[in-house]
């Protein structure tokens, strides 16, 4: 049985993706990997919004974001914790040998710019973590006005993880002041997991020329040089790439402020079934994600059985909550290519089960 | 135009594995990601001849073979040089922090078992890095006798590197007591590029537990902990699990003995046809490659010419020297499905392309 998922990723992937994962394996060393490696980078500054470019690594996100503090963090780094993956960034940081200041919230909460400020002074820090969209949670922190409060903090080299805001809202990485700016390949681009994207700016670059301990896999020098040459540091996931340069096509077909709006769109339908069916949307209002949607339960459905039966009579699947909001809250992801269509279908089902099982 | 790869990795993959690859894609914190996980480890572990665990990487296996040192390595390590890759070694170790002390032979020449022994008893020494098959001269180390050498020297954690020999002739861990064995999806799995696996000793996880310095991204004992669940730490390359899933399930449909003995027979095809031709193999007799063949260029063939012909009217291409042997060698890659009717297709095309150009 084929489910289609609607969790916050990996979501559903397209027979376009498959097909493109299915071209003939090229070698990467060869002059078609270089001809697609650089063919890809307009299309990809074209999304990240930079003129920096954007390094492929064959990891999940978490391997180049461990290794983007260990290329620029000299002692200290302030971790912006709101919810389970922005805090394990704290976890990460330490296991490097880094000290790591933490700048936390409660979940649902997002990290205000006089907060940000504020922990910025009072210590001094060589770069800071920030997740836009805390998955755990639905919460999108407001990116362009902490990305202000950097501007006044030369020294701090920004990290920022868009693993699963990417490509559904703009996030103009040289327009906002973004030094590193992180996504994967399994959330909003609707491919499979296994390919992370990393854009990285010239001073972050200067900063990790001066760093001993950048290691070799995620060594951001390695990916520069590397890339002058059209290629990757160590064997990529061709077939993934493959089904990137598929997916920058199909992005660059639609246009990409239609993909914007489309996202938009879908998470408003998201929004207003779940005001027509009573809930609440779990982040502080104003602060819930474009692309997946964090709800209370606040009518205390059973979620596991609304689960069991989207899947067996629907062929759909939600996510619950994470952690220590299992039970309390389910989650609903419009990433991807979801259309006004699919996600209708998907909210009756909702719609439906609730009805026969409150 | 399809070009059919006969290069050291990565090489053809086949219509059932990108089959398998287009498998509805599925959560990796499921219990259908839990069920397929453990139902692969059988598998796995009798392909490793092993009853250790085989963790699943979403890396290339540098970054594997990186975080093996990092994991291990207390103070200095030893690298077996014998290579480009093998040489590598040396320099990601010391990226790593790590003191390493080099035992260097020339490209072509093993690393002797005398000469292993030697080096051990002139330093202390924490772990060892071996590669087995050295992709860029084709030349094959004797591990076994590696192995007994290290057996008289138990504080020594051993790290192979199996990439370009794995499930081409057996390789039993246990049987052999490597600790910490490593190899990648695109080179006789004939899956694409950008899984890695991995399988390790207790003693190995034991040591890494007394290390402060092994990250989070390739730390062995988070391998472990997920291990447990039947998960993996981050995001999986769910697509690509899916292929090794398919190929186990082929490779045990043929039978682990007959694809050992199917690689040696048709490198024995490759073997014969370089005598025929008047050629010689690049490395030390005795010590050639089971899976690739690294031919000295004794007739002074155009190589370029040569692919680009076999590639242009026979849309096929082998792979011309590595670094310094460029020019002086070519190598024929026999891993992964190819047949005996398949091997000799692109040896007679070989044969004709060299008639006419030599």
């Amino acid at each position: 049985m084929s489910v289609k998922l609607f969790i916050p990723g990996p979501i559903a992937v397209s027979p376009s993706t498959y097909a493109a994962m299915a071209r003939p394996m090229i070698g990467h060393r060869s002059g078609e990997f270089v001809n697609l490696y650089q063919s890809m980078q307009p299309k990809l500054q074209a999304l990240f919004g930079t003129k920096d470019p954007v390094y492929l690594s064959t990891s999940s996100a978490w391997g180049v974001m461990e290794g983007a503090v260990n290329n620029v963090c000299r002692r200290k780094v302030l971790n912006c914790m709101c919810g389970a993956f922005s805090d394990k960034w704290n976890d990460v940081s330490l296991r490097g040998g880094h000290e790591a200041g933490k700048l936390q919230v409660e979940w649902g909460q997002p990290i205000e710019p006089e907060a940000l400020e504020k922990a910025l002074k009072a210590d001094s820090y060589d770069a800071v973590t920030i997740i836009h969209n805390e998955t755990s949670c639905g919460m999108m922190n407001p990116l362009p006005q902490l990305m202000e409060v950097l501007k006044r903090f030369p020294e701090v080299i920004s990290i920022v993880d868009t693993v699963s805001s990417f490509s559904t809202l703009p996030i103009p990485k040289d327009e906002l002041g973004i030094d590193i700016l992180i996504t994967g390949s399994q959330k909003a681009l609707a491919l499979p997991p296994g390919l992370a994207l990393i854009s990285v700016s010239e001073r972050a670059l200067k900063r990790a020329s001066e760093q001993k301990n950048r290691g070799y896999y995620f060594d951001l020098l390695e990916f520069q040089a590397n890339h002058e040459k059209g290629m990757t540091p160590s064997t990529p996931c061709v077939a993934l790439i493959f089904a990137l340069d598929a997916k920058l096509q199909e992005i660059e077909a639609e246009g990409i402020q239609n993909r914007y709006k489309r996202h938009a769109e879908n998470n408003a339908l998201v929004h207003a079934w779940v005001k027509a069916q009573g809930f609440e949307l779990f982040p502080k209002p104003g602060y819930a994600s474009v692309s997946l949607s964090c709800v209370k339960n606040t009518r205390e459905i059973d979620i596991p059985k609304l689960n069991k039966i989207l899947r067996e009579e629907y062929e759909m699947v939600i996510d619950g909550g994470y952690g220590k909001l299992k039970g309390k809250t389910f989650r609903i992801s419009n990433m991807g290519d979801e259309t006004s269509a699919t996600m209708k279908e998907l909210l009756d089902n909702l719609t439906n089960i609730i009805a026969r099982i409150a």
